[in-house]
């Protein structure tokens, strides 16, 4: 395996594109007297993002034969749930942050009460998408990824991740920043919760067996922290250039990352074992796996 | 019917007990490193309200021989849901409200962060607690409560109603305040959506004809109504004793009312209307659906 792999470029261009055409089919149109709310809506979805999440739900579900309209609509509903995350997560009371993916955040482009409903309303959105008979026939399937997503989503995933980042500052501030441990404990709620319920979501697609949903958690667990190591790196490295945000911004505000608490070289190591391990739960699968693989390679090497 | 029913305030009273023990149950403990954020969500939703949506559930479920912790469970849910629009509602970028139920609000009881997130969480625990095999062992009946909340909370329900009354307000600051078909659309959308869900759910628990769910949303949509048009009235003539919280703030505001528009006695008239169509629907349910037309009249003769 490369470090750049053209068949994953190509994959995660042909997903991307079908993920934003399913968004742009099911975020409701703007009309009448809600249409700046729902401008908010599409704004904060459609036109950027890695499309990572439903990248992961599509390319497991391509594991268990799942049509793809079945798992980019589940991929689309994740994407929805992330992007309300990140509305709020910007917010002023929240991070306070202007900029996103290079573009004004949905508070500044719109206002903050508008942020703070365009939020509320992705979130809904994204579990109507999941509930709705067109995502799976199976109404067992549709209640199985609606819980998945609630818990993914809630106090004891990415809400109960960002309240715990939240209370990280506070002890920042007082001099007692995050250990190792508990910084990888808050990513595994605040980004990982979600990352394993898009990987798990391909599977429930595919009414997988118990453990092979397992193993794919656990494929995109060590990559979903692999990936935050690798943020914490380029945010360490980085240019306001490549990438669209304030730089070291994190680091500036004497916030423990994994790169000041392993130090950039332990930070690197420990993010290929990661990924060296999550590759290998993967060959159960064989030479259709060759894609997920290629993309945990892919999130501790890219530049952006 | 007498306008104060004994039989209606023991029924509820009883059921109003069991919602507080199911929420105390269902909200997260608090616990660790997300203990702020835990004791948020059960300040919000724990020790107040009126419980008149899960009530409707309860109630309603009654009809069809719905297990009670089953429709508790679900009134608990919704509960949830409401409670989380309150929180959100109360923000100082939306109506910038200090006190809710006699007590500060919880962004301002925690801090307005907790205050986006504790909401956040809240929604996604009721989509949990619908999706929990615990609320119906029938998955589709599961999956059909999921799509008829998120409906109800979404773009073209709650969250579309609060959008369009933001807007209002800019409309009544230029001097062209809503008419009387558009506050009631409004409130179709913002309060109503979430009353007719909430009567439709023991329709649904019980398995009900496609046809008995349209009586129960259609009773549901005119004793919501109702409801409004009530609390106007009461606003213009409340105490901040009797409501704890600041009176003819609406109307100061330049806003729009029920009031304002049909003036009171064409108000209670209006009112009166919707309550007598309201209950005569649920005829065909026989002498199990008094307490729900009961409930009707209370709505509209309610002090408070």
């Amino acid at each position: 395996m490369t470090e750049s792999s053209p068949a994953l470029a190509a994959a995660r261009d042909e997903v991307a594109a079908a993920v934003e055409t399913m968004l742009d089919r099911l975020l409701p149109q703007p009309e009448g007297s809600t249409a700046r709310l729902d401008e908010a809506m599409r704004y904060a979805c459609l036109g950027g993002g890695k499309r990572f999440r439903p990248f992961l739900t599509v390319a497991c579900g391509d594991l268990f034969g799942v049509p793809r309209p079945r798992s980019l609509r589940a991929g689309a509903a994740i994407e929805m749930l992330h992007g309300y995350s990140l509305v709020h997560d910007d917010l002023p009371c929240m991070d306070d942050d202007d900029l996103r993916r290079g573009r004004p955040t949905v508070h500044r482009a719109f206002d903050e009460a508008t942020a703070v409903l365009a939020g509320d309303g992705l979130q809904a959105e994204a579990f109507a998408v999941l509930a709705d008979p067109a995502t799976h026939p199976d109404p067992g399937v549709r209640a199985e990824l609606v819980a998945g997503l609630a818990a993914a989503a809630g106090a004891r995933g990415m809400v109960g991740g960002q309240a715990i980042d939240l209370a990280a500052e506070v002890r920042t501030a007082a001099g007692r920043p995050l250990d190792y441990a508990e910084i990888a404990g808050l990513q595994a709620l605040k980004t990982g919760a979600l990352i394993r319920f898009a990987a798990e979501a391909g599977a429930v697609l595919g009414q997988a067996l118990l453990e092979e949903k397992a193993v794919l958690r656990d494929y995109a667990a060590e990559m979903g922290l692999a990936f935050q190591i690798a943020d914490d790196i380029l945010d360490h490295e980085g240019t306001v250039a490549e990438l669209g945000k304030a730089i070291g911004k994190d680091a500036g505000a004497g916030k423990a990352t994994f790169v000041s608490l392993l130090g950039l070289e332990e930070a690197r190591a420990k993010a290929r074992a990661l990924t060296t391990s999550a590759q290998a739960r993967l060959d159960r699968f064989g030479p259709p796996a060759a894609v997920l693989q290629a993309l945990a390679e892919f999130v501790i090497t890219r530049r952006s």
